[in-house]
Formats: C-alpha cells, structure tokens, sequence
C-alpha cells in the first residue's frame, strides 16, 4: 500500500546546513540507558529506528568532559577516543539506512554530581542544584569558561570523528548553557551575566567555537527550552526565548526547540494524564510563526497522530516532527505512514515508564508498548520482524486476553504458529487495561501548575493495537465471554498452554507493609472496595473515603483522584513518606500533588492502617506506632496487594498425567497470574515467551548479551560469538 | 616495631572446613560499587585489604542467576563462566596475600526487580517486597524450589573454578533463604511452610547441596540474621535464632551471624550517630556463649578498637573479628595491630556514606577517613603507599586546616615535597568537623525502635587521625590561629600555594530551592542563626525555634534533633518531600525520624519559607503555593545554602604578575573554597591534588581507567597499557 498524499509534506527532505534530512522524522536526543558503555546496545536501539524510516536518530545527553558525570543516571559520554569508537557503532548503524546521527554535547553544570569521575563540576553562579541533593557547582571565572568551551570543541571534533553529521550544543533542561541565559541560575556581574547580551554571550561563543571547529562538515543545533515555565525568574518564550533565537540564529543549522526545566521536565516529556497531544505548541508556535529564525525548527510534544504532524508542518509550528516517546513505542512510524499502514502503528500511550528507567538511574529502557525497546541487540528482538517458530507446526490455547496474553498470542501468530486461540472470560479483550485507562479524572480542569486532568484514556491504546493485530492474524482466533475450566483447557485441544488468567486486589488487606491482613478487612463488607469495584461501580462510594495505598505507583492516587472529583471527601493513607512513589521517576509525581491539592484530598504518609471498624478506621504513624489517628469514613478503598489468579496454571499441573493425556505438551504461566507487575513487564512476559516459545525450556528466558568488560585478553565479541552460537 | 603480645590472640589461625584462615580478620561481604563487571576495581579492592593483612576478603553479594538482578544497585553476578573469569581475578589477589577469598551466593526473591534482566523474581510467598516499589514475587512451587537450589549448586560450581575458597549461602538481610525461615515472609502450608522444620527445610536443603557439590574443596559460610528484630512476626534469635543455628551447624563450617532485615538494615550497618562498637553483641552473644554451634563464628558490630576485639574473642562472642565499614576505613587495619602501629589506624567514623552509595544504585563506593577506597585499580592508588613527588623539591603552602587542606598536607607530606606548612586561622586544625562533631545530641535515649542518641562524635576521627599523622611527617609544620592576608600569602616563600579556606552559611538564605534569598533574612538579626552558631553558641537560641532546611542531607535535622533535645519547640520546614532525604541513603533516615519524633519536633516537608519577621515565618506549601504556613518563633536556623570562602584565591589568582615576581608557580583551589561538598569530597579534594600535584596540570585530575566494553576486537588491556603510558 502506497502512502495517502495527504502526507507528502511529512516526507519532503529539510535540509540543515551541510547535511540533509531524507524526510520531516527526527528522533531527538533521548535516554535508552545504553550510553557509551553498551555500544551494540546504542547502535542497534537507534539503528532500529534509522531502519524504521526516521530521518534522523540522536544519542542521549552525551557527557563532554569526567566533571559532567551524572552517574547514577546513564548518559552518553565521549570523553575519550574508546567512547568515540564506542558511539561510532551508532552512527554506522543509522547511515546504514539513510539516516543522520545526531550528538547532544552535554555539560550540566550543578546538576551533575560526578558521583563516579569525583570531579566537581563547574557553574556559573555557587548555587546547589534544585534537582541534586547538596550539589554545588564551583564558580567559573573567565578561565573556567575557557576551559569548558575547549571541553565542547575538544567533544566536538571526537564527534565528527565517530562519525556524527549532527551536533549539539544542548541547553535545554537547564544544563549549562542555559544556566548562563536564565537569572535562575545566573546572577554574575561579569560580562557572562546582567544583561541579555552578557547572559547570552557563553552559549553564543560556544557555538561559535563549534562551529568553527566542525560547522564546515556537521550540522549545528542547539536544543533550546524557549520558557523554563518560572515566569520573569528565567527564560520566557516572549521576552529571552525569541531574543536568543535571533541573537544565535546565525550560528545553528537547526534549533531543537522544548519548555520546562530538568527538575520539573515532565513540562517537556508530558505524561498523558496531565497533557494532550502537542501540548507544548503555545510556547514553539510564536517562535517561527513570528518569523524569528530562519532555521529549520524541530520540536516535540508527544505527537503520534499523522494528521496532527501535518497540521503541525502546515500551520508553521515546526519543520520537524520531532519524537523520543513516540519513536520509542514505534521505531517504523515514519515507515509505516510512508506505506499507508496507520492502523499498525504502535501508539505511544504517555505512561513515561521509559523515562522511569532513566530517573531511576541504571535500568535499561522499556516500553508499555513496544516490548521489543531496548532489546534490539542483546536478545535480537525486531520490533516488526518475528522469525518463524521451530514448532510452528503446534497448536497453542492463550486463557486470558489482558496485556500478557493479547501480546504472546499476537507474536504467536506472527511467528507462524499452526494456530492460536486466545480466549476471554469477560466480554472483551483488554484485562485489567479496560478499567485502568478509566482511571484518574478528566474534568480537564487546570492544574494548580500547567496541564489538565485528564485520566488514563491514552492508555487504551494498549488494546486498540493488538485487537488489529489480533483481527489481522489469520492463524489467530479470539473467544471472548469463554470462562474455560480446567477440564477445558485440558481438553481444549492444544499442544502447547498459556495461562495469563491476570491477577486480583486482595480482600483481606495483606500488603508489603506488615506482610499480614489487616484486622477488620472483609469481603462481604459492602463499605470496603477495591480500586476495579470503584472504577467498574461495582460498589456503591460513600461520601467520605478513605483510600489504604501501599502500592506506591498510580492506583491509590488515581482513585483517591477520581473520587475527590467526584466530590467526595478523601484521604489518602499510606505508609510510604510520600505518595505515588514511582510516579516521581514518571515525572507525573509533581501533578499529581498539585492536582491532589486542587481537589482537596487530605493526605496521610509516614501511615498504616491497623484495622477497619464500619465508619471508623484506625491507623498508627510508622515512626511511632503508639501515635494514631482516627478517620470516620464511610467507605474504604483497599489498595494492599494483588494476588494471582493462578489457580487454572496450579489445577494443570497438579495433574501432568492428564495433562499428557489430554495432548498438552506443556503449559506456562505468564504475567500477572504469575505475579502481579507493572502492564509493561506484562506485555513483555508475554513477548518473551511468544519469542522464545522455540526455546530448549521457554519457561526460563534465554540468555542475553552483557556488554562488560571482560578481564584479560577477550574481546566481548568473542563472547558474544560463543552466546549467538 | 613488634605488635603488643595482648594482641596475640588476634593472630591466630582459625580453621574453616577445608581452609585455614591465618588470623581472626576477617571482610566480611560488602558491597563496593564493582560487581561482576568491574573486575579490576572488584580484585584490586578486595586485594588491597588481603595485603593489609585480613585473612579473607570476600565479594558483596553475588547473584546466583538473572531471575535475582538488583539493579540499579550493583551486586555482584555469577551468572555464566564470564562472570566467573571476572571474579577469578579477586581471587588472585587474595591469594597473592595469603587470604582466602569468599563468595555470598544472592538470590533476592521480592527484593529483586530485575530491571535490567526483567526476569521475574521467585519467592516463598506472594506478598509483595517492603523494601522496592511494587515487586511481587512469582510463588515457588516444589519444582521451583528444585530449580532455585539448582542455580545456587551450579553458582558455587562455578565460584570454585573461580578459586574462592569459601562460598556462601545467604540468608541475611532478609535474602530468600530467611524468607523461607520467617513468618514474616512464609506464609506457606506445604512442607516449606508452618513448622520450624518445614520453614527452615529450604534452607537446610540448599546448604546439603551446595556441600555436596563443593563442600570438599570449600568451606561453606552462611549469612544469618538471628534476629530480624520484628519480635514474634519473624526471626527472634532466642527461638529461630539458636534453632537454625542447632539444625544447620553440621552443615556449615562458618557462621556468619547479623541482625536486621533489608528494609532498615541500618539496624546491622548502625551509623555512629545512634549505634556504639560492638552494637550487635546482644544478639549474636548468646549464639555462642549458649553453646549452640560447634563452628567458628564471624560477626561485626563495627568495631574499630584493638581492644575491644580481643574482649569479643576472650568473651567468646566471636572467634573471628568481622568488618565491613573498618575494613573500607583502613584495609591495613589487621598488619597496623600486628605491627604496633594502632596510632596508625585509620578509624571508620560511622557515617555510612560507603553504604550511600550501594544505595543510590550506580556510584562506586566512596569512604570519608580513605580517599583511596575505590581508587586502587582505576587512579592506582595505595593507602599506604606514596610515590615521591617529582617536584618533590617544591615547598607548599596549604591554607586552611580543615578537611580538603588537612589531607592535602599530610599527602604532601607522605609524597616528600621539600617542605609542607599547613597554616589555619582558627586555634585548632579540623575545620568544620571540629563544630560538626559536637552536632545531633548525645542523650543516649533509646530511639524509639532501637539505637540511642549518640550525636556525631566519632566524626571527629577525621580530625585525630590527621593530626597524630601530620605530627609524625617531618617535613611538614602545622601552624594554628594563623590567618594569613592574601600578600603574606604570596609572600610566603612557598613555589606551590592551595587554598583549602572551606566555606560559610549563607546569611541570606540563598538556596538551591528558589536560588533567591529570602525576604527578611539579615545577617545583623541576632534571632537568625547559622548551624555553627547554634553548636558554639555564638548566638542565642531562644524556646521556638524554626530551623529552615534545604540540604537535605544532615545539617537541619541534626540541629533540630540538638535543639529539641535541648528543650527547645522546634518546627522544621524543608521544601523537600521528606527530611534529611540523603539520610535514606546512609540509612540513618528511620532512626532519625523516631528520634524526631520522640523528641516533639514538628515536620512541615513539601513547604519553603517566604519571609522572616521578627518572631513570625511566612512559609508556603510547594504544590500550592497560595497555601500559607505561619510560624510565631523566636529563633530562626538559617540551614539554606552554603557559600565558598574563595576570597584569598581569587585575590591571588586576579594579579598573575604579582603570584610569579614571589615566585608562586601556582596556587590551586580545593574542597569546600572551591565548592562546597560533602566532608567525604573534601577529602578526596586534597587528597587527589596532592597525588597529582606532579601532573601536567595538577588543576585538572588525570583520567582514570574506566572498565567498560570496549567495542570490536580491542581488549580492555589495550586500552589500559595506553592509558598507563
């Protein structure tokens, strides 16, 4: 199928100075948790896309100098020529496909603590850093800032060695050069400081000096937040964000152009359920659409629809469509327009967990979505090509069609297998999916911040893509409203068993605080309710709630969100020192306070519920447990644990005999029903089976490449060789 | 000099199984930043302690199998004969030294979230894990029991052609096999589950195994918890403790014996400020003094005293004199007894940040009192051992005795420059550590869970090791109440200048959280104070006090804790979400909140000041920040920002001319006067310059070996013969 002409403006070439971009698809500089130090896993991860039709593909923030080392978190670094042969690997990979390779020369300045180099790292004014703890930079005097423009030019020629045609100068998330622009950080009295011109004058040189040394053979760009979101304390799109524009516009080839800071970058990677599509076009927008630059513009905004790429084009707003999440979820969306194949693309669903990874510091990158992320060299995943299975002759039964098994019976089917049916006890496919991505509000209102409620719904997108899928596999059969038992299944007449049969929230309390019920918990007690019961309106709410959440992710925020919206009168008790945990490495931690405060629900850390009487519930601080508190509620949301509904996987293999009996080679256990987990971990529990389903035992994944050092005379090849076999 | 014949005991062989250990040293496992993939750092590391004198150096835990994957923490890994090859180096070193070298087989159940692996966890019950976010463990039925103690038979098969001489199987810090032994986490009802014999049947079995494969070439070590200090709900050392002790002892030829769980192992790592030496003598006494094992015993307690080491062997709570934090302090702690040199021991303060760093997940381990620890393979440096200057004919002035010039002296010193003058303003050497030593509060209450107020005091190690070493160099003058202006400076006489003049509180409440000052600070305000000024009573701390935090490491909550201890109503209000957030990472955070909230103080997080009055604080929550607090205090605590004293370096440094007619080669700017840092950093400040003082440009640290996959046919050593020059 040939594209629709409505999408032709997506495909004209841009050009960028000395180098030329093949289309309007650019995956700006995002983290993968590759770095230099896992080169396959750098190249193949961004190869993947070049492959995938992006016109270009960029490191992550890429480390110029040791005393810019951000360790625990990964980013790239060429620091020396080993990371520069190391980094080269990527570029060969995307030139392999037509692609350019961009390079995002980064210095952090206070924000970066050099937990491994031990260096200290320079500023441009001795304040600690509002993202690190206790970390401050030393004051740059006029040497200093000699020295580390010749960091970035030093930076910049190994780049152009490695191969790079893009790079960077990046001031985006508050790094360096900004520091310099913005009176939030700066307040020299020097010539670096005061006035625009004296704030602006260490970015201008540095991309002068740049220039200067590689502006003849790479494209310079610079990445630019045009408003740090602080007001007149830092940089406003309307005042210093359209001023540097034009003041540096002779000096890049392309402007990569985003909002917000790094301490609060969720203004820039914006989780769905606070931003929409594009949400950051009010600040790009006036920047070309004032005629300020006469450069090509890049920017990004979480834009996964081909309409709205063209609208976005079209109106002026960008010349790129610049992607990280999108491209992540989908390395072949630019492909898969380009061949008239919209319903197979794999929708980015705004969850963040791929940036989680990042703030966590260490773990490689996943993707909800796209199982296949960061797995491209170390277990040969494609994310669009499935080799035919050794025993695609067997017949396999999926039970249970929520995030694990929709996906292992669509890589099933894509891998050939003779056939597949994947069945459903409830009346659609999607599992737990369907009542989640009802989750949250969408009263779309205003934050007390930036951004609006806007619930789950993107999350949907979930199962809007493997129903496609699933619909377009024709060895794949879907039975929904089927509760099999056991007999069932057995008698079912597959050769090979999956259960992904999901999991349920516990009823009785047990949760990881205290590892026990909780005195009180009762099923039948129609003022307790789990989060499902709230969502599906199981259970009637009454006006006051209390939610117990000893999750730490989304669950009791979410609902303890949806019901304040609702007007009820809500509080929120957990036992961790703050909520939502994990949702500070989502970055949608700060909304949600924020939303959380708007709509009143009173909140309890540091706390755990030690029984439930009807109307009443007492709880005790974890630091003192003789101190209570005393809540007269008249529902409880019980957000403890989930437990697994293993019960189908335990029948099946209490009886092997039977089992044989009855033809089944064998039977796995996957996803929630083996242990509860993240949707993201589900969808790739039941990938890895589906891939591996070949496998000597496919119930223990097969071993994967490790990029390490190996002591002694080894090389890594030598090793991976023996381990591809 | 011959070491001091009470000491005697200390050096006798103790026979292990198999193996002899040739004294009652012993390293316990723990972490240090290098895992499995580091093995230069990992064996040069556990080698340098081997040299020191320790009869065994083992590695932190090791992962038996990719289904137990702790990052972002670094464990170590011996998951395929890769991992086995890089751990074999350690063992070299070891051996090279007459140490035997041990290995603690890990495998996590919940506790392990397999981020980078994403396998999924096994555990004897599906509760989820109290110490990670949402991780749930898959249920072990009998086969995955089998499975589980195979990958432990095979780890040790493995760790044997390593060459460690004693393999571990652990069941501390709440590792499976505890899990299997407690209530806690065994909620089983199968033979694995219930009884004693049924909870400890895991790991009886598992023990059987690991003997039967390698117990004739190795002595096999257990790590247990005898008390997981959770009363009744988990493992009490007077009944589960003693039993396993009894029903496992012919299985074991070494136990090494702790308390706590992993959620607030603090409790076994006891920081100085809430736990004196020997702390865990209660629980791991009555082990032996019960005549309840036949086998040697291992235990710490961070015991740092010759002495006190003799009376836990002469005791009998102990045969064998185990360190982790003493061990990082001075790996030649052992040969310095031996050799009579105990004012040569450089004693471990307690602070944890070795631990900090284990925590955080990524950053190799860092210790306040060795600035090598670390730095023995990457920056090839000996804590004993100081090459000669080339400059040694040079002649250094070092200004300021604090941490950074302390050190950097006494290196100097060791390094032979000609002569070394360290010249302080103050009566006495040791800078800030001198109040800060005297901070927290030494009520010596017991905390509200376990541990007493014991304040900072030891921190002051930092400042008596220097001393006693800085007397003993010959070539090196102290001199005391010395301010020095920038022409006597200049005009010293010394060719090398360093200025180490540390830095102050800010006194207009500049702060990394709205890098303004704030409304209403004034230094003349006799109602504001500075930390040091409440510690020396410079000024006067009336009964309502607010102290503003916003370090986030020790400082505001260490003079609350003072301030209330003393009395005093104290509210304290930081704009983090929780106080003291580095705390979690030195694991001091839970004692800390008790004491807390023993002592009254009222906690106001997520809140920041917005202006001070004269006996009113305006504050503002940080999620709304139309949502005002108001304080009616007498005394306000200036705990914001701190500001380098840099005054005399950049006085040196504007008139070049000047610095070379006194003939001043150079003058170099260090530790807190450059930024101000963590004590830790200081040190290594000095201590790095020092080192490097004959580089090419002492300014700038050298690069340091980085063990990392080096792509395509080149081996690691290549590189490092490059780098090595």
């Amino acid at each position: 199928m040939a594209r629709d002409s409505k999408y032709d403006i997506l495909f004209e070439p841009v050009t960028i100075g000395p180098k030329t971009l093949k289309n309007r698809f650019y995956q700006v500089p995002h983290c993968n948790g590759a770095g230099s130090e896992k080169p396959g896993m750098q190249a193949y991860n961004r190869g993947m896309k070049a492959e995938g039709g992006w016109a270009a593909v960029c490191t992550e923030y890429c480390s110029i100098h040791p005393e810019s080392d951000d360790i625990m978190r990964v980013s790239a670094r060429i620091w020396d020529d080993e990371d520069a042969r190391n980094l080269s690997v990527m570029c060969d990979k995307a030139h392999e496909h037509g692609a350019l390779a961009g390079i995002e020369l980064w210095y952090g300045g206070p924000h970066a603590p050099c937990m491994e180099s031990r260096h200290q790292p320079r500023g441009p004014f001795q304040i600690a850093s509002e993202f690190e703890i206790n970390t401050y930079p030393r004051y740059m005097d006029a040497d200093d800032i000699r020295l580390v423009q010749r960091y970035y030019v030093d930076a910049a020629i190994r780049a152009r060695q490695a191969g790079f045609d893009i790079v960077y100068v990046y001031g985006a998330h508050s790094y360096l050069p900004l520091q310099f622009l913005s009176p939030y950080y700066n307040k020299r009295t020097d010539a670096y400081g005061g006035s625009f011109d004296n704030r602006a004058r260490f970015w201008r040189e540095t991309l002068e000096k740049v220039r200067e040394a590689v502006g003849d053979d790479c494209a310079i760009a610079s990445r630019f937040a045009v408003d740090t979101l602080y007001g007149g304390s830092g940089v406003q799109v309307g005042t210093d964000g359209v001023r540097f524009v034009e003041h540096a516009d002779h000096l890049v080839d392309l402007w990569d152009l985003n909002v917000g800071d790094i301490a609060e970058w969720g203004q820039d990677a914006g989780p769905s359920r606070f931003f929409p599509e594009n949400h950051q076009k009010p600040y790009i927008e006036p920047i070309r659409a004032g005629n300020h630059t006469n450069k090509p513009v890049v920017g990004v905004g979480r834009v996964t629809s081909p309409d709205t790429m063209v609208k976005v084009i079209q109106s002026g707003q960008l010349d790129i469509i610049g992607a990280a999440r999108p491209s992540i979820s989908d390395p072949f969306l630019p492909r898969k327009i380009e061949e008239g194949r919209l319903d197979d693309i794999r929708e980015c669903i705004g969850c963040n967990v791929c940036i989680s990874r990042w703030e966590i510091g260490g773990p490689p990158l996943i993707c909800t979505q796209n199982a296949t992320a960061g797995e491209e060299y170390r277990r040969g995943w494609h994310p669009e090509k499935y080799s035919p299975a050794a025993n695609a002759d067997k017949s396999v039964l999926v039970v249970g069609a929520g995030p694990a098994g929709m996906e292992c019976a669509m890589v099933l089917g894509k891998r050939g297998m003779s056939a597949v049916h994947l069945v459903e006890a409830a009346p659609e496919i999607g599992g737990s999916v369907n009542w989640i991505s009802l989750l949250g509000h969408g009263d779309g209102k205003e934050n007390l911040f930036r951004g609006t409620a806007r619930g789950l719904g993107n999350w949907k997108h979930i199962v809007t893509y493997r129903t496609i899928q699933l619909d377009k596999l024709k060895n794949v059969e879907v039975h929904t409203g089927t509760r099999l038992s056991t007999a069932e299944v057995r008698d079912y007449g597959a050769e090979i068993v999956v259960i992904a049969t999901g999991c349920h929230w516990a009823r009785d309390g047990m949760n990881s605080a205290t590892h026990e019920p909780i005195a009180g918990a009762d099923p039948a007690a129609d003022w307790q309710v789990t989060p499902d019961e709230v969502v599906l309106g199981t259970k009637t709410v009454g006006p006051r709630v209390l939610v117990l959440e000893n999750e730490g992710y989304f669950m009791g925020v979410s609902v303890a969100q949806k019901l304040a919206g609702e007007g009820h009168d809500v509080t929120l008790v957990t036992q961790a020192s703050d909520v939502g945990s994990y949702m500070e490495f989502t970055l949608e931690a700060p909304m949600m306070h924020r939303d959380l405060h708007r709509l009143g629900v009173h909140l309890y850390p540091s706390t755990m519920v030690e029984r439930l009487d009807p109307g009443h519930v007492t709880a005790y601080n974890v630091w003192n447990p003789e101190h209570k508190e005393h809540f007269d509620v008249d529902t409880v949301v019980m957000c403890t644990g989930r437990v697994s509904d293993d019960e189908l996987y335990r029948e099946l293999k209490a009886d092997p005999a039977a089992l044989r009996a009855a033809g089944v080679e064998n039977a796995y256990l996957i996803g929630d029903a083996a242990a509860p987990r993240m949707i993201a971990d589900s969808i790739f529990d039941g990938h890895r089976l589906a891939r591996e389903i070949d496998a000597p035992d496919p119930a223990i994944p097969l071993p994967f490449i490790r990029e390490r050092r190996i002591w002694g005379e080894v090389t890594n090849k030598d090793y991976e060789d023996q381990l591809r076999g």
